[in-house]
C-alpha cells in the first residue's frame, strides 16, 4: 500500500471480490520491486500489480520502470498504474516501459477541473478485458473501445471537460513534454531545497516526487494548522491525509504552477512557521530556492 | 422496459447479477401501473420496482405516481426514478408520491453540461442500503451520507458543475417551480399542436412527456436525414435510438429552451419535410403552435 491511495487499490479490489496479496510499505517509502518480483515468484496466480505512479498522500513516486520490467516476463500478470498526480508531470512512457494500464484524472497536471478520467490499456490489457468478469457497466473497456472506434463516447460524456482537454493538450504539444518535465523536476528540487533550508524534513524518505512536496510538520505545530494558516492568505497547500493528518503538508509543484507561486508559497510558509512557535529565518527557504530556479534548465 | 433507459435498467441490474423481472412494454406506449402490483403480488420477493419518469427515447410519461402509490403499500418493495430528463422539467414530488430513489443528471432540465448526476433517497430506500451487498466504492451512499453530513463529498467531486449548479438552482428559485412546469407543459402543448397540424404522428401514444415530443418519421422519410438536415440550419434535434432510429425525430422544450427557440426549430422543420418529399403548407405548424402559446399562461 504505501499511502492512502496504495491503501486504496486494494479496497477497490476487495469490494468488488479479488483477492488482494498485499504488500505493506511504511508511509514515505516506495516499494521494493525485488519483493513483488518474489511474490509474483510465490504466487503465479497473480493476475495484476498494482501501483500509483506517484503515491499522492506521501508523495513518493514509486519505481513504475522497475515494476514494469518484471511484469513485462510474466505472460499472466499485467501492471496497473494510477498515474492520477503523475501524468503529465513527469516522464511515464507506457510504451517504452511495459506499462499495461494506465489511469489518471483532469484535476492535477492535466490542469483541468475534476470531473473526467483517463484509462490506457496495452495490447496486453486488452486480453485481460476480454475475460474479465467483474460487474460492469459505464467502466467496460470493450464497450468504449467500440464507440471509440467511431469517434464518440459509449454513453453522454462531460463535454465541457473535454473541450478543456483539447486546449491543453494544445498547450502540451506547444511547449513539449520535455520541456515541461524539466520545468516540474527543477521545481521539485527548489521546494526540496528550500525545506533543507530552513531545517525542515522530508516526509518522502525515497523518490521524492516532482509533482508535489510532502514536508513533516516540526515538532509541536499541527500540519492542519499551517494548512489553514496559508489558507488565509489564499494560498491552498494540502494537509495529511488519514495517518499522516496534522502530521505533514504538502506543496504541489504541477501544471500550471509557477516559479511564482512557488516562491510565494515558500516565504508565505515562513511566516506561518513563524507565527506558529516554528522559527525559521524569514527568507532562508526562498533564497535555497531561487538558487535552484535561477540556474540555467 | 418501454424504451433504451428502460432496457438499459434491465442490463445494469443483469451486469450485477440482479434477477429481473421485466415488463415488456412497447415502444411509445407507458408502463400499466396494474401490471406490476400483479407481479409484485405473484412474486413478494421483488424488491425494487425500476422506471422512467420520462422515457427520453419515446418521449412518455410513465405513470409514476401510481406507481408509487402500489409501492408505498409494500413494505420490501421500493420504487426506484430514473428522473434523468424528468427532473426539473415537471412535477415528482419524492416525498409527497412516495418515490423511494430519485436519481438526475445535470445536462438535460437541470440546464447543465454533462459530468454529474443526483440521486435522492426516501427513509425506507436508506433501509435497503444497510443490507445492499452489491460491490460498490464511489457509488456508495453510506460513505457519501457520511461525507455530505460534513459539508463534504467523498471523492474528488465535479467542482465546475458543483458551481453551475447553484447558479441553476439559484434561477429556480428565482421563477418558481410552478411557473417553469407550466410553461414547459405549455411548449408541450405547442409542439404537440404543431405535429398534429403539420399531419404527422405522435410517436408517443400515451403519455406523452413535458419535455420532449417524439414524431413518427412520415413515410418515405428518414427520421436521421431530418437530424441531419436540421444540424445544417444549426438546430440540434435529436434522431430514434435502436429499434427507433431512422423511424422517428425528438424535439426537445425544457430547461432555457424559450418559445423563440420552439417556433424556430418547427419553421426550420417544414422547409426540411418539404426539401425530403414530405408536403407540408408553410407556416402551418408554426401557426397551430403560435395560437397555444398566445394564449395566456
Amino acid at each position: 500500500d504505501g499511502g492512502k491511495f496504495g491503501e486504496r487499490w486494494a479496497e477497490l479490489c476487495q469490494v468488488y471480490g479479488i483477492n488482494v496479496d498485499l504488500l505493506k510499505v511504511e508511509w514515505g517509502y516506495a516499494v521494493d520491486p525485488q519483493e513483488v518480483a518474489r511474490r509474483l515468484e510465490a504466487n503465479p496466480a497473480i493476475k495484476a500489480v498494482l501501483v500509483q505512479a506517484n503515491e499522492t498522500s506521501t508523495a513518493v513516486a514509486h519505481p513504475v520502470k522497475e515494476l514494469a520490467a518484471i511484469t513485462k516476463t510474466k505472460p499472466n500478470t499485467i501492471l496497473v498504474v494510477d498515474a492520477i498526480s503523475a501524468l503529465g508531470g513527469y516522464p511515464l512512457p507506457m510504451d517504452e516501459w511495459g506499462l499495461d494500464i494506465v489511469v489518471a484524472g483532469s484535476q492535477k497536471a492535466m490542469m483541468l477541473p475534476p470531473g473526467m478520467a483517463f484509462a490506457a490499456l496495452s495490447p496486453k490489457a486488452w486480453e485481460f478485458v476480454k475475460t474479465s468478469r467483474c460487474p460492469k457497466y459505464y467502466f467496460d473497456f470493450a464497450k468504449q473501445l467500440k464507440s471509440q472506434q467511431k469517434n464518440q463516447t459509449a454513453y453522454t460524456s462531460a463535454v465541457t471537460l473535454t473541450l478543456g482537454l483539447m486546449q491543453v493538450l494544445g498547450w502540451v504539444r506547444e511547449q513539449g513534454l520535455e520541456k515541461i518535465f524539466a520545468r516540474n523536476a527543477k521545481m521539485a528540487r527548489a521546494a526540496r531545497a528550500a525545506v533543507q533550508a530552513m531545517g525542515l524534513t522530508m516526509f518522502s524518505k525515497q523518490n521524492p516526487s516532482d509533482v508535489l512536496t510532502a514536508v513533516e510538520a516540526p515538532a509541536g505545530v499541527d500540519g492542519q494548522k499551517v494548512v489553514a494558516e496559508m489558507r488565509k492568505k489564499g494560498i491552498w497547500i494540502a494537509g495529511g491525509q488519514a495517518q499522516a493528518k496534522g502530521k505533514i503538508f504538502r506543496i504541489a509543484h504541477m501544471g500550471y504552477i509557477d516559479e511564482q507561486d512557488l516562491l510565494g508559497t515558500i516565504g508565505a510558509l515562513e511566516i506561518v512557521l513563524n507565527e506558529l512557535g516554528y522559527k525559521v529565518a524569514l527568507g532562508s527557504g526562498v533564497k535555497a530556492a531561487q538558487e535552484v530556479l535561477g540556474k540555467e534548465a
